[in-house]
C-alpha cells in the first residue's frame, strides 16, 4: 500500500511571475484557482502529464508566509492522497493527535507532524466530499 | 507538450536514517541503488504508486554535499522525463549553453540553468541507452 501523489506545493513569492515558465513554456495548465484565507494562501493548481503542482502565495499571516520568510521560494510539500484520513493517521502518525481541516479543493486535510527524511507531508481525501463534484 | 516528472530529488544527511518512513511506513519500494562520484552521491530510488523518489546522500564534495551544507535536508529537484535533451533543450534555456552528463540510470541528464519559480529542474532522457536495460 502506497499512497499516490496528489500534488506538490511549492512555496512562491508571486504566482503570477511563476506562471510563464511552467504554463507557457513546459506546457503546464492551470485547472484551479483558489483563496484558502483560513491559512492565508492563494492557490494555482497546474496540471502537466499526470502531475498536478500547487503553486501557493502568501496573502496574509500564516505557515505559509512564515516559511517563505524563512526559507524563501521552493517546494513546500508533497501530498499523497488517501482514501480516508482517519483510518490512515493511526499507521502514519500513531499515538498523534492531528488536527484535519478541510483543505484545498474542499477536501479534508492534514499535514503529518515533524519532517519525514526532510519531506513536509500533507494527506488529502482524494474522494470528494458530496458537496463537491470531482473533474 | 507537458513532460512527465520521472522522479523527485530528495537531499538527505543518511540514507539508512531517512529509508525506514518511505518504506516501511509509507510502503515504497527500494527499486534501485548507485554511486555517481563524478558528483559525489550516493542515491536510492524509491517507487510507490506511479512516483519516483530519489534519495541523494554526499558521499564527497560537489553540488548535492553544498546544497545540504547551506541549506539542510529537503526536496532538491524535480526531474521531468524528455525524450531528446537536444531537441528540448533550445525551447527550455534558449541561447543558453547547457552541460549534458550521463546522470543516474545511466541516462543523459542536465539541470536547467537557474531556478524556475523556485524549483530546480533537471532533464532526463527516459529512453534508455543501448547499453543500459529499462526495469
Amino acid at each position: 500500500m502506497a499512497f499516490p501523489i496528489d500534488h506538490i506545493g511549492v512555496v512562491v513569492r508571486d504566482i503570477q511571475a511563476a506562471l510563464p515558465f511552467y504554463r507557457d513554456r513546459l506546457g503546464w495548465e492551470v485547472v484551479g484557482r483558489e483563496e484558502q484565507s483560513d491559512v492565508g494562501v492563494k492557490v494555482v493548481y497546474l496540471e502537466g502529464a499526470g502531475t498536478t503542482l500547487q503553486l501557493l502565495e502568501p496573502v496574509g499571516p500564516g505557515g505559509i508566509r512564515d516559511h517563505l520568510e524563512a526559507n524563501g521560494e521552493g517546494i513546500h510539500h508533497l501530498c499523497l492522497a488517501v482514501p480516508d484520513i482517519d483510518a490512515v493517521l493511526p499507521l502514519l502518525a500513531p499515538g498523534e493527535v492531528v488536527p484535519v481541516r478541510i483543505g484545498g479543493r474542499g477536501r479534508r486535510a492534514c499535514f503529518l507532524p515533524g519532517l519525514h527524511g526532510a519531506l513536509r507531508i500533507e494527506l488529502t481525501e482524494a474522494v470528494s466530499s458530496p458537496a463537491q463534484s470531482e473533474d
